[in-house]
C-alpha cells in the first residue's frame, strides 16, 4: 500500500496533515482543481503547478464518453495523456450522470443514460466506475454514490443512502487488489444527521482509505452544510483524509477547514474567472463591470503573482470587453493562485495554532470589499 | 535617433541583419505575431516570449476603437498596458478600416468610417493615425495608405497609390520631431510593377527609416507577389528594413526571404492554431480530423518545446473535440513557435550561405508530408 496519510498538527477540529501517493505529496487541507475533460479549462499544467496544487480532480462521466476510458488507458492514462505528473483524484461519475446525462433509468445494478453529448447508451454500476477509474491510472478513485437531490423527504434520503452503501461495498471489492492507489468512500444521507451517522458506520465497516462527505453544496446553504459538518465531521475516522465534495467558495472552504476538513474540489475559481470574477482578500470583483475600464490598480496590489499583480483592472475589463481568450486564462490563473494561498494561509494558521485569528481577519476583510482608493 | 538597422550577412538577395529600438533588438529576417488587441489571441506575453518573438505587432484600428488611444496612453501605453517590454510595431488603421469597418467614406483629407463594434463615427487622417500610434507607444509607427483592393484596373492602382504616396508624406510631417522611435513608409501600387517603382521612388524622396511592402497576400496569389518582389526588393534601401505586411505561409515567408525581406507579420499562425491547424516541418496537420483520435505522436517528434513534443496528437483532436480553450492556447503556441524556428533556420542558413541548400530541403519536406507511421 503506498497510500498514507498523516496528521502534522491540529487547532481545534482543523488540522494539517500530508497524504502521500506514488505521484507525489498533498498537503492538506488541499485544495483540488477541476480538470473536467482532461485539462483544468483555460491553463496549462504549467500554470497549474504554479498555483501551487499537488493534486487535481479528473470527472469518470465526461472522460468515459470522450474521449473514452480505454481510449485513455491505451494513450498511457490520464496523467500521460494530459501531460500532468502529479496525483489524480478521479470521482465516479454519479454526479453527474444525475446532473447532466439524459433519459437516466436507476437500478439495483447501476444506472443507464444517454451522453449528453451524442445521446449514446452507457452503463455505469459500482464495477465499472471502479474499472474506469483504474483504467484512467486515478491516484484516488471514488466509489459510486447516488447524489441524493435536494430537497427531499427522509424516507428519500434514506433509501438513496443505502443503495449508496451497498454501491460503496460493491465499489470496494472490484477495488479489492490494487495496491498502487487509494478508495475513499462516501457519506451520504442529505441534511438528516441520523442518516448521515449511519452511512458513516457502514462505510467504517467496509473500510476505506479516506471518507468524503458528498451531497453537500447542492442548494442546501451553509447553514445546513456547517451544521452536517458539526455532526459528522468529529466522528470520521481521525486517521484518514476528509474530504467535502464539490465545495466551494472561499467562506465555505473556511468553516469547513475550522471544522475538520482535509480535502476540497470545485468549479468556482476556473467557472468564475472565465465570467470575468475575480476572487480576492476583499471580497470578489466583477472584472466586466464599467467602473475597471480605467483603472489602473491590480486585482491584488499585495501579490508578487503575474496574473494578480501585472496587470490593470482596466486591461482585464479589456480584455473580456473583447471577448480575448486571454482574459479567461488569466483570471482563472488568478483565482487558481487565490485558492491555493488560502489554503496554505490556514495551514500555517494550524500549526501555529492561530486559526480563529485567521478566520476573524478573513471575515474582516471579505467584509471590507474592494473599497481602496483608486491611483 | 535611438532607431538603427544594420545588415550582417547575405546570401544572393537575403541578408541577416539587427534593428535595435529603445526597446531591445530585432534579429532580421523577423516575424512579428499579431496582438490586435492589445494580446497576441491565447497567449500569455510569457508564452510569446517563449516562441522566440523578438516584436510584436498591434492594430492601430482594433486599439482606437476599444479600448481607444487616448485610454492606452493614460495607463501607460501598450507596452505597459500589456505587459509586453520588447518592441512593438503598430499598423495605420487604413487596411481594417477597409475591411472591418462599416459605412466607409474616402476623401483627400482621411477616411471616416463607422466602428464595426457599436456604429460609432470615427475619423482616420494620417495625422491622426501617427497621433494614435503615438500615444499607445509604438516603436515603429506605419504611415497612413490606402490598401489598394485586387483586382483592380492600372488606373485605379495608380490613383490609389498617389493618394497613399501624399499621406505618407503628411504622415512623416506628423511624426517628425519624435526620436525615440521610427516611421515606416509603405510602397502601394497593386501588382503593377511601374506603379511599384514610382511608390518607392516617391518614398525614398519623403525618406523613411523603413520601406513596407504593402497591398500583397490580398488574393493576388504567391506568383504575382513573388513577381512585385523579384521587380521591387532589389531596388529598395539596402541600408533599411524591407517589411512585407501581412505575409504569410511558411513557403511565402521562405520565397520573400529569398528576394530580400527582413520583416513580417502575419495571423496565419494563430488563426490556424485556434482552428486546430497545425503548421510542421512536413506540412499541415488538421488534428480536428478523426483520424488523429488515437494517435500516440506528438506534433513534432524533433521538437523539445512543450507543446509541440509533451502532447499526443490524440490529445490535439480531443481538446479540439471538446471545444476546450487549451487546444487553440497549445496549438497558437506550437505554431508562433514553428515560425519563429523558420525565421532562425533561415538566419542561420543565410549566414552560412546555404540559403538555397536550406530552402530546397525546406521544400522536400513540406512536400513529403506528414507519413511517418504511427508508434
Amino acid at each position: 500500500m503506498s497510500f498514507s496519510f498523516q496528521v502534522n498538527s491540529s487547532d481545534g477540529a482543523a488540522r494539517t496533515g500530508v497524504i502521500c501517493t506514488n505521484r507525489g505529496e498533498i498537503r492538506t487541507p488541499a485544495f483540488m482543481p477541476v480538470g473536467t475533460a482532461a485539462t483544468v479549462k483555460g491553463q496549462t499544467v504549467e500554470m497549474v503547478l504554479q498555483s501551487g496544487a499537488d493534486i487535481l480532480l479528473g470527472n469518470t462521466y465526461h472522460l468515459m464518453l470522450r474521449p473514452g476510458a480505454e481510449e485513455i488507458n491505451q494513450l498511457g492514462g490520464l496523467h500521460n495523456f494530459m501531460n500532468w505528473s502529479r496525483p489524480i483524484l478521479t470521482d465516479s461519475g454519479g454526479f453527474q450522470v444525475m446532473s447532466l446525462a439524459k433519459l437516466r433509468k436507476m437500478t439495483e445494478e447501476g444506472v443507464t443514460f444517454q451522453s449528453h453529448i451524442d445521446g449514446s447508451t452507457h452503463v455505469l454500476t459500482p464495477e465499472r466506475s471502479m474499472e474506469i477509474q483504474r483504467l484512467l491510472g486515478s491516484d484516488i478513485q471514488m466509489v459510486l454514490d447516488e447524489c441524493t437531490p435536494y430537497p427531499c423527504t427522509k424516507e428519500e434520503a434514506r433509501i438513496s443512502m443505502e443503495l449508496s452503501l451497498r454501491w460503496a461495498e460493491r465499489s470496494k471489492i472490484a477495488f479489492s487488489g490494487q495496491t498502487d492507489n487509494a478508495c475513499f468512500g462516501i457519506i451520504q444521507g442529505g441534511i438528516y444527521e441520523d442518516l448521515r451517522h449511519n452511512s458513516l458506520e457502514g462505510l467504517k465497516q467496509i473500510g476505506f482509505d479516506g471518507y468524503a462527505i458528498g451531497g453537500l453544496a447542492v442548494g442546501e446553504g451553509q447553514e445546513h452544510m456547517f451544521r452536517v459538518l458539526d455532526s459528522i465531521a468529529s466522528i470520521m475516522p481521525v486517521d484518514h483524509p476528509r474530504y467535502l465534495m464539490g465545495v466551494g467558495k472561499p467562506a465555505d472552504l473556511v468553516g469547513a477547514v475550522l471544522r475538520g476538513v482535509d480535502m476540497f474540489d470545485c468549479v468556482i475559481p476556473t467557472r468564475s474567472g472565465r465570467h470575468g470574477q475575480a476572487f480576492t482578500r476583499y471580497g470578489t470583483i466583477n472584472l466586466r463591470n464599467a467602473r475597471h475600464a480605467q483603472d489602473p490598480r491590480p486585482i491584488d496590489p499585495e501579490s508578487n503573482f503575474e496574473p494578480s499583480c501585472q496587470y490593470s483592472r482596466a486591461y482585464y475589463h479589456h480584455l473580456f470587453k473583447a471577448e480575448e481568450l486571454l482574459g479567461p486564462i488569466l483570471l482563472t490563473w488568478h483565482n487558481l493562485r487565490y485558492y491555493q494561498d488560502l489554503m496554505a494561509e490556514m495551514r500555517n494558521a494550524i500549526e501555529a495554532k492561530g486559526l480563529g485569528v485567521f478566520i476573524e481577519r478573513f471575515e474582516f476583510d471579505q467584509a471590507r470589499g474592494d473599497l481602496t482608493s483608486i491611483g
